[in-house]
C-alpha cells in the first residue's frame, strides 16, 4: 500500500513540529539580503532557506510566480531546489496555485506530481475557480501518494466577497470548498491527502474545521499580520500533526547569514510548537 | 502615447478575422499527429500550429500547463514559440491562469508582462479566486500596453455553483467580475485592455455583454461543443473587434500536414466571420 502523503506529513509534523519555511526570492528581500534580484540571486537565496529548513520545519514552500519571473532559467533553479530538497528528505508543497478545465488540469497535475516531471513535488496548491470537480486530475495522484492543497480561503481581503459568495445551496463558496474536499478524504483510509489553504487572518469559516479529515496549509503568519495564538484558536479542535503553518518573509528578514537564519527558523518553529 | 492592447487587438481581428489559435499540445493530440510525447513532440506542433496561423488568425493562444509539463525544457519551447511569434507580427495570449495575492502576482505579471522578461506575451490569462483587486499588478502591465484576460464564467459545468454564486449585493460571481473590469476599462480612453474569458458554452450572464469596453476570449468551440452561431447570438451586440473565439483540438485535428493545416485554420477563421 501506498503510504499517502497526508500520513508522511501528519508524521513530520509530530517529529519536527508544523512550519513551512516559505521560500519567496522576491525583488524586495533580494534587496534586503544585498544580493542582485537576478537568478543567480534566487538560486542562493532559495539554496539557503532549504538548508536553514533541513531537520527544523516539516516542509519548504517554494512560491512559484519567482522563479517563473524568469522563464526557463527560473525553472532550472526551482528544478535544482526540488531535487535537493528531495535529497535532504523534506517535504515540498509547490506553491503553484495552478487551476484550469479538463485535460488541462490532467496536464498541470502531470507537471507537479509526476514522477516523471523534473518540478515533481510532494504537494501543489490548486485554485478552484473552476470548480472542485474539475480538479480531479489533481485529487488522482494523491491516491498515489502525492498531495493537493485546495485554496478555500486565501489571506487578502480582496477575495472575501468571492469566497463568501453563496452558493444555490445557500453555502459560502469557502465552506462549499472545505466540505467537498471533507467528502473526498472521508472514502481514504487514515490522514487524508487533499488539503485546504486558509488564510489565518481570516474568521472562522461555519464549516466545522476539525472535520476535513485531512491537513490544513495556513498563510498570513508574520509579515500578514497573524499571530501563532490566533492560528491555534482557530484551529483548536483539529488533529494534532493537521495543521502547518507558513513563514516565509519574518523567516528570511533574519537576512542571509547561516545561523541567523537557522535561528530564525527554529524560533518559529517553537513559537509555532506552543500554540498547535 | 502607447498604442493599448485593446487597441491594436481590434485592428488584428478587424483585418484578420476573430480567431485565436489555441496551440494545445496534450499527449493525446501528440499521438493523433503520430508525433512522440516528448519536448521534441511539443516543440514541433507549436512551430507547426504558428506557421499555420500566421496571416490567418488575429492571435495564438499557447496553454501553458502543456509545455509546464516538461519543466524547464518545456519553457525553453515556450519562449521559442514566443519569440517566433514576436518575429512573426502575430499576437500571443498565454493562456496561464495565474493568480496568487498581493507581491506574488506581481512576480507573475512581470513573468508574462514585462519586456524583461523570456516569457512576455502581449496578454495574459488570470484567475480571479483571491479577488479581482488581487489582480491589479496585472492591470498595472495593461496600461503600458499589455492586456489581460480574467475568468468570468468557463466552459465546463463543474465552474457553474462558484461562477453564479451570489454575493453580498445580490449579485452572481460571474457578474461582480464582468461588472468590475467593465469599470476598469471605463476609465480608459478607446476599448480597454482588460478583457474577460467567457465559455461559449454558458448562458448569457445578467451582466450586458456588449458595455464591457473590452474583449472576450471566447473557448468552448469546436470539440467543446458550441457552434460559432452561438457564439455569434450570445455576443450580438458587442462592437465589431472585441470577440475573439479560440479554436484548438478542432483546428489539430486536421493533422499535421502543412496545407491541411492552413487550409483548417482558414476555414474556422471564415466560419467565424459569418457570424462575429
Amino acid at each position: 500500500m501506498v503510504e499517502t502523503f497526508g500520513q508522511r506529513l501528519q508524521e513530520r509534523i509530530r517529529a519536527l513540529g508544523p512550519l513551512c519555511v516559505g521560500i519567496d526570492p522576491s525583488s524586495s528581500l533580494l534587496t534586503s539580503w544585498g544580493r542582485p534580484d537576478t537568478i543567480e540571486g534566487v538560486e542562493f537565496m532559495a539554496l539557503a532557506l532549504l538548508e536553514a529548513s533541513v531537520g527544523a520545519a516539516a516542509a519548504i514552500k517554494p512560491q512559484v510566480a519567482y522563479f517563473e519571473r524568469f522563464g526557463s532559467a527560473g525553472y532550472r533553479v526551482l528544478e535544482r531546489l526540488i531535487s535537493d530538497a528531495r535529497d535532504a528528505q523534506i517535504l515540498v508543497i509547490a506553491d503553484a496555485k495552478r487551476g484550469d478545465i479538463g485535460a488541462t488540469n490532467d496536464a498541470y497535475a502531470s507537471a507537479w506530481l509526476d514522477d516523471s516531471s523534473p518540478l515533481c513535488s510532494d504537494a501543489v496548491t490548486v485554485s478552484p475557480f473552476t470548480g472542485v470537480g474539475a480538479l480531479t486530475p489533481f485529487f488522482a495522484r494523491a491516491l498515489r501518494g502525492r498531495g493537493v492543497f485546495v485554496l478555500a480561503a486565501t489571506s487578502n481581503d480582496e477575495g472575501r466577497s468571492l469566497q463568501r459568495a453563496r452558493t444555490d445551496r445557500d453555502e459560502a463558496v469557502e465552506d462549499l470548498i472545505l466540505r467537498s474536499i471533507a467528502e473526498m478524504n472521508r472514502r481514504e483510509e487514515g490522514l487524508g491527502s487533499l488539503g485546504v489553504v486558509l488564510g489565518a487572518t481570516r474568521d472562522r469559516p461555519r464549516f466545522d474545521l476539525a472535520a476535513l479529515q485531512g491537513p490544513y496549509l495556513v498563510p498570513g503568519v508574520g509579515a500578514q499580520g497573524a499571530t501563532p495564538e490566533q492560528v491555534g484558536r482557530l484551529f483548536e479542535r483539529c488533529p494534532e500533526g493537521t495543521v502547518m503553518v507558513n513563514v516565509a518573509r519574518a523567516i528570511a528578514d533574519s537576512g542571509p547569514e547561516r545561523s541567523a537564519l537557522r535561528d530564525s527558523v527554529r524560533r518559529w518553529r517553537d513559537n509555532l510548537t506552543t500554540f498547535l
